[in-house]
């Protein structure tokens, strides 16, 4: 039987050593504040066929949709992202959709790996979040302990083939002092989303009440503070959904895959050494 | 009969205006300087089965191939990059490779477009150079009105599919007091090659002679410069012949596409008004 480890034994591990720990089955909740450093990404697997056009899309929507990596077709590793990813087990929790309808949540899809399937790394908010802290911009939902609250918008997205829908925004209660110094720290990843979408009115953008988010939590906007809003990797997920795909493996909320990319670097392709 | 029109004629048009006189015929000369302060595009064309791969090798090697802009199978139109453009008649000249052997150079390509091409639109050095200019960094190929030089190096690409090989970089002579500064700034852009790829000594990237590039000019290194060098758009043109498609169209050096997205917009998706 294995040995189940927390998330405080995995804190001051490596990326390849929580990654282990996940392939062996001993781990299988979030990645939030694992891998100090390391890029994490969220996950989209898609057969072939379908390939190229979520290319597209996600070229054509860079913010909520920054491509990070992809694999070769039938091809379960990742070595621009990590020299021993293996997408078949690495995540420790995958969603499983068949006809646009969520059907099973797993640690593992190494038994329904296909030879036409790739797979598609897009960044996450976890590295500009992490340089927003550093910078000394608190992020409310982190300080609280919560899952940063999201929204449907009613900003359009660029389709491509079946691949299309609306933007989904996290939000973040800024001072408004700092509005501009986060702008311009965010702004420099564009590996992770960018610079904000909006900032202020959450009606311009079509969110009716930021008490009530569509996903995650709700957090107190404190006075002297602003909501901004930036594009959210949950986007990715719901065109998926809504694109019907005959499968399509994506990675629970929260539950990312933990890259050996530095999440300073230029690119997020490993220089081989 | 077409009235031509000259580089000079064009210095002070917009994009948008430009890409009209190159769609009549009136004007079939190289774009540097053109439509100020507006992205210029490599251009790679191909079949539809290729593109894929093609896309997976640009991701993997995003330095060389920074993908600017990707359009539908078939369909001649880019309007991410700028709502008129129509990629068989707006650039100036263009190069039609079959099998791998140049087979043709010429101003329109309507009579050989298919209903499975796919365009790629690929960033250009001329984004970070304008840049470099802005701040005060020489540089010494546009000083003398020359070429830049570009050379052959030992830089591994990492492969897609029938895609790969070694990295061509250009070279520009920088004070090297400025040499952090030109890297801060190309940094930048990594839609238009980003930081440079090496400093300093040619034998270590596999150049054996500064003074005989491999296409281009040329240039002087004086006293107290070091040699700086980036990815070069060639990489992808090299690739694509080498990888012997049937058919496949790029750009004539220095003839590039001009779109209507802003050198330093923060995606090069144009955004609707």
């Amino acid at each position: 039987m294995l040995t189940t480890v927390s998330h405080s034994d995995l804190v001051a591990c490596s990326a390849g050593e929580v990654r282990a720990a996940i392939r062996s089955g001993s781990y299988d909740q979030h990645t939030a504040g694992l891998a100090a450093g390391k890029l994490q990404c969220n996950l989209a697997i898609l057969p072939e066929k379908f390939a190229l056009d979520f290319l597209r899309f996600c070229q054509r929507n860079p913010k909520p949709c920054p491509i990070v990596g992809v694999s070769d077709s039938g091809d379960p590793f990742l070595p621009t992202l990590g020299q021993d990813i293996d997408i078949r087990s690495d995540v420790s929790k995958y969603r499983v959709f068949r006809d646009g309808t969520l059907h099973d949540e797993v640690t593992n899809i190494a038994d329904i790996w296909a030879d036409d399937l790739v797979t598609v790394a897009l960044g996450c908010s976890f590295t500009f979040e992490n340089a927003l802290l550093r910078n000394g911009i608190p992020v409310r939902h982190i300080e609280r302990g919560l899952n940063v609250p999201m929204y449907r918008t009613n900003i359009g997205l660029v389709p491509a083939g079946r691949f299309g829908g609306r933007m989904v925004v996290t939000m973040r209660p800024i001072p408004e002092a700092q509005v501009d110094k986060a702008r311009e720290i965010s702004r420099r990843y564009p590996q992770a989303h960018g610079a904000p979408i909006a900032v202020g009115d959450p009606a311009e953008i079509g969110i009716k009440d930021l008490a009530h988010p569509d996903w995650g939590d709700s957090v107190e906007i404190k006075s002297g503070e602003v909501p901004v809003y930036w594009a959210c990797g949950v986007t990715p997920q719901n065109v998926l959904l809504d694109a019907g795909l005959p499968i399509c493996i994506t990675h629970s909320p929260g539950h990312m895959l933990i890259t050996d990319v530095a999440e300073d670097a230029e690119t997020t392709i490993l220089r081989k050494n």
